[in-house]
C-alpha cells in the first residue's frame, strides 16, 4: 500500500489513471464511422431499460429449496457491477419467505390495532395523502455473508457472496404521524408488523423505533415501490436489520409485549459459544467491502487501478474507511462520498498501484460511534460455528502475480 | 394560504394529514383476507420490474416531426407522479436528435484531439479503469416548459409540460483527468464534443467547464448508464443546458474559438425583442414547479393537502422555496429536502388546507446567488415572442370549487 497518498494523489488523475499503465492509446488517426452513426436510431420508449449488452447484469439467487420454492431466499445485488450509492430498483436485493405477492392497490388496506384509542384503516388512497419524507438509507438482510462462513471460501462475485443488502431512496410517511393518530396507549411498547405475503412474515418492533426514524414507505428512488421490495407499502426501519422492514405491510398491532412470531424465533436470532441465543440483535453492525476488485475478477496488466467499495452501518454515519493491499499489515483513510448521510451507503475509493506480485486487499469500517468493523477471526470468536447472522466481519481478496483475485479467509 | 405554518406543523401530522379530513377510516375489525396472502408469490426475477398496476406511468413523447422520425424529438418525465429526488431511468427525460443508437461497447472508442499535446483514444475498457466520482445533478432541455408558451394554456399532467428534465445520481471520470492526460495547449479555450447518433449531435463546450466539474459519466443511478442517456458513455456539464451533456460522447476536439455548430447556432438560442438571438445561455435558470397537486388532478374533498414539488437551479444551491394559494399574493416558506447538493433537485413540501374555494398554486424558488425565479410576465418581456428557450417563469396551477386542477396562466 503506497503509504503517501496525498502525494499521489496530488501528481494527478494522469498518474493514477493510466497514463503510464497503457490504458489511453495514442491516436494517429481519426474514428472509423461504426454502423449506428448511419442509421437512424430507436424511437422513444415509454419506460426504459439497460442496454442489450448490460443483460448479464442480474441479482443472483439463492433458493435453498431450489424450485420446490422458487421465491423462497434471496436474491442479490451484484455490487460489483454497480457504481455509487443508490442501487438501481431492478437490482435491489431481495429478501423472500413466500414469493412476491400480486397486490392490488385498489383492494389492499393498512389496519393499525391492539392498544391504540381509535383502532385505524388506511386505504392506499387515504396513505398517499399524507405529508412525507424523503431520505436515502440501506436495507441489509442479517443473513448477509452468511455463504463467507463456509468451511472454505467460496470463489463467487463479490455480489453473490455479500449482495444481500442495498440502497435507495425512500420516500414515506413517518410511522409516528399514523401512530399519534390511532392514539397508542401508554401501555403500547411494541408494534406486531405483519406483511401480506402467504407467509404472513411478522416481527415485533420496539414503539420507540416506531416513533424515532421509521417510515411507511410509499416511494423508492422516485417511482412507486417494486412488487418484490412490498408494492404497494412496506416499513422502513432505517439501519436495521432486512426483515423487520416489513414488506407488503397489512397491519400494525400495538402490543405490550413483543409477539415472538416464527420470523423471530425459528430465525435472525444469534447462537452464542455456549448454545443459547441472542434475540433481537436490531441494528447492524458497521461494515465494508470493496466491491473492484473482488471476487472473480481478473486485472489484465500490472498498473493503477481505483480500489473502490462501500462501506454503512446501523448506528448512523461512517467517519472512516481504511483500505491495506497487505493483508492488514498497513492501512491507507479511502476518500468517501456521502458520509454526510445516516445510515446510508458511502462510496469509498482509492488509487492503488499493482506491481504484479501477490496482494490481499481489505477495507475496514469505523462510524461515528466509534465503532470499528472487526477482523474475521474476531467475529467468529463472538458465536458458535453454526451461528448464521450478522456477519459484519473484515472481506478480504487476494491478487496473484497472474492477476487472478479470489476470496480468501485472512 | 394558512400563515402560521410553524403552528400547525407543530400541531402534528395528524391534523395536516388526515385525521380531520376522514381519510383513515375507523376499524371495527380486522381485515378480510386477500388472494394474494392464500397464494405463493411471485419467484425472483434476474432485474425487476415495476408493479403490473404502475404500467401507466410512462413518459410523455413529444414528437415534431410524428411517425416520420420517431425517435427526434423528446420525452418527458411523469413528474406528477414521482417523488423524492432521484428520477428512475427508466422514467428519465429524454431529448433525441435522431433516435437512440445501439452502441456496442467493444466497438466504441473515445477521440480526444485538435489542440493537444498528446491525442488519445479511449476504449471503454479503459474508461472504466479511471478513477471516478459520484454525484447528484439534474439535467433540464433548454427547451423544457415550450409547451408553457402556447397561446392558451395546455390542459396537460405537469410532466407533459414541464417533464423535460430529471435528476439522477451520476458517476464517472472528472474530464479534466483526461483533458491533463492528453494535455491541453494554451491555445486551447473551447472543445467540440460530438455523439455517435446518426445526427451527431454536437456542442462546442468552454474549457473552463470541462476543467471544473464537467463529468465524463458511465454510470446512472448505480448502474451504467440506460441506452437513451447515452449508453456507454456521455457528458455531464453540471448546471448547464441539456443537449451540452452531449450522449454516446465520441469525439472530444479541442479548439482557439467555438466550432457554431447546427445545434448551437439554428437551435438553442434566444430570441431578443430586437430580432437578435442571444448565443450560449449555458446555466439553466432558477426554477421550481408544484408536481401535486397539478393540472388535470382533482381534489376529491376539502381539506388537508400537502403541496409538494421541485426546485433547481443552474448556479449552484437552492436557498427558498415559496409557495402561494392565493395567485402570488401571499407566500409560506416550503420545507426543503436536499438543499445541501449543489446542481441537484430539491423536493419541497407544505401542509395546506384546501376549504373548497377557488385557489391559484404557484412556487417561487431563490438559489444561493440570489437569483429568485421570474413570474410568467417579466420573463415574457425579455424575449421576442418566438422564443422558445430558457423559460424558468413561475407557473401556476388553479384549483376549482368542484376540486379539478388547472393550468393557468396568472
Amino acid at each position: 500500500m503506497k503509504k503517501n497518498r496525498r502525494t499521489f494523489l496530488a501528481q494527478g488523475a494522469a498518474i493514477a489513471a493510466g497514463a503510464s499503465s497503457g490504458m489511453a492509446q495514442a491516436a494517429a488517426q481519426g474514428l472509423a464511422g461504426q454502423p449506428w452513426e448511419r442509421a437512424y436510431g430507436t424511437p422513444f420508449e415509454g419506460y426504459g431499460q439497460p442496454s442489450r449488452f448490460e443483460q448479464p447484469v442480474v441479482r443472483y439467487p439463492l433458493k435453498p429449496y431450489g424450485e420446490l420454492a422458487p421465491g423462497t431466499g434471496a436474491s442479490l445485488s451484484p455490487i460489483e457491477r454497480l457504481e455509487g450509492i443508490i442501487t438501481p430498483s431492478g437490482l435491489h436485493s431481495v429478501r423472500n419467505h413466500s414469493g412476491t405477492p400480486d397486490i392490488d392497490p385498489k383492494q389492499h388496506e393498512v389496519l393499525l390495532h391492539g392498544l391504540v384509542a381509535r383502532p385505524l384503516r388506511f386505504s392506499m388512497e387515504a396513505l398517499w395523502s399524507y405529508p412525507m419524507v424523503t431520505r436515502i438509507h440501506f436495507i441489509e438482510c442479517a443473513g448477509n455473508s452468511v455463504r463467507n462462513l463456509a468451511p472454505q471460501p467460496l470463489q463467487l462475485p463479490a455480489g453473490a457472496i455479500h449482495g444481500n443488502m442495498s440502497c435507495s431512496e425512500w420516500t414515506g410517511i413517518p410511522l409516528r404521524t399514523l401512530l399519534e393518530e390511532a392514539g397508542l396507549r401508554p401501555e403500547a411498547k411494541w408494534l406486531l408488523a405483519e406483511g401480506a405475503d402467504s407467509a404472513h412474515m411478522s416481527r415485533s418492533i420496539p414503539v420507540d423505533k416506531a416513533l424515532d426514524d421509521t417510515l411507511v414507505a410509499l416511494y423508492q428512488n422516485g417511482e412507486r415501490l417494486r412488487p418484490e421490495q412490498g408494492y404497494p407499502v412496506r416499513l422502513l426501519l432505517p439501519g436495521w436489520e432486512g426483515n423487520m422492514n416489513v414488506k407488503w405491510l397489512r397491519r400494525l398491532k400495538a402490543t405490550a409485549e413483543p409477539t415472538h412470531t416464527k420470523d423471530e424465533t425459528s430465525k435472525y436470532t444469534d447462537l452464542q459459544p455456549d448454545g443459547r441465543a441472542l434475540q433481537f440483535t436490531f441494528e447492524m453492525g458497521v461494515k465494508s467491502v470493496i466491491t473492484r476488485p473482488s471476487s472473480t475478477m481478473k486485472l489484465p496488466r500490472p498498473g493503477w487501478y481505483e480500489i473502490t467499495g462501500l462501506a454503512w452501518t446501523g448506528a448512523g454515519r461512517i467517519r472512516r474507511v481504511e483500505v491495506s493491499s497487505d493483508g492488514g499489515l498497513s492501512w491507507s483513510d479511502a476518500a468517501l462520498t456521502g458520509e454526510e448521510r445516516p445510515k446510508a451507503f458511502v462510496r469509498f475509493r482509492l488509487p492503488w498501484e499493482w506491481k504484479g506480485g501477490d496482494a490481499v486487499l481489505q477495507s475496514r469500517a469505523t462510524d461515528e460511534k466509534g465503532q470499528v468493523q472487526p477482523s474475521r477471526k474476531a467475529w467468529l470468536a463472538r458465536y458458535a460455528p453454526a451461528n448464521a447472522y450478522h456477519n459484519h466481519s473484515i472481506v478480504s481478496w487476494s491478487v496473484s502475480a497472474d492477476g487472478s483475485v479470489k476470496n480468501v479467509y485472512a
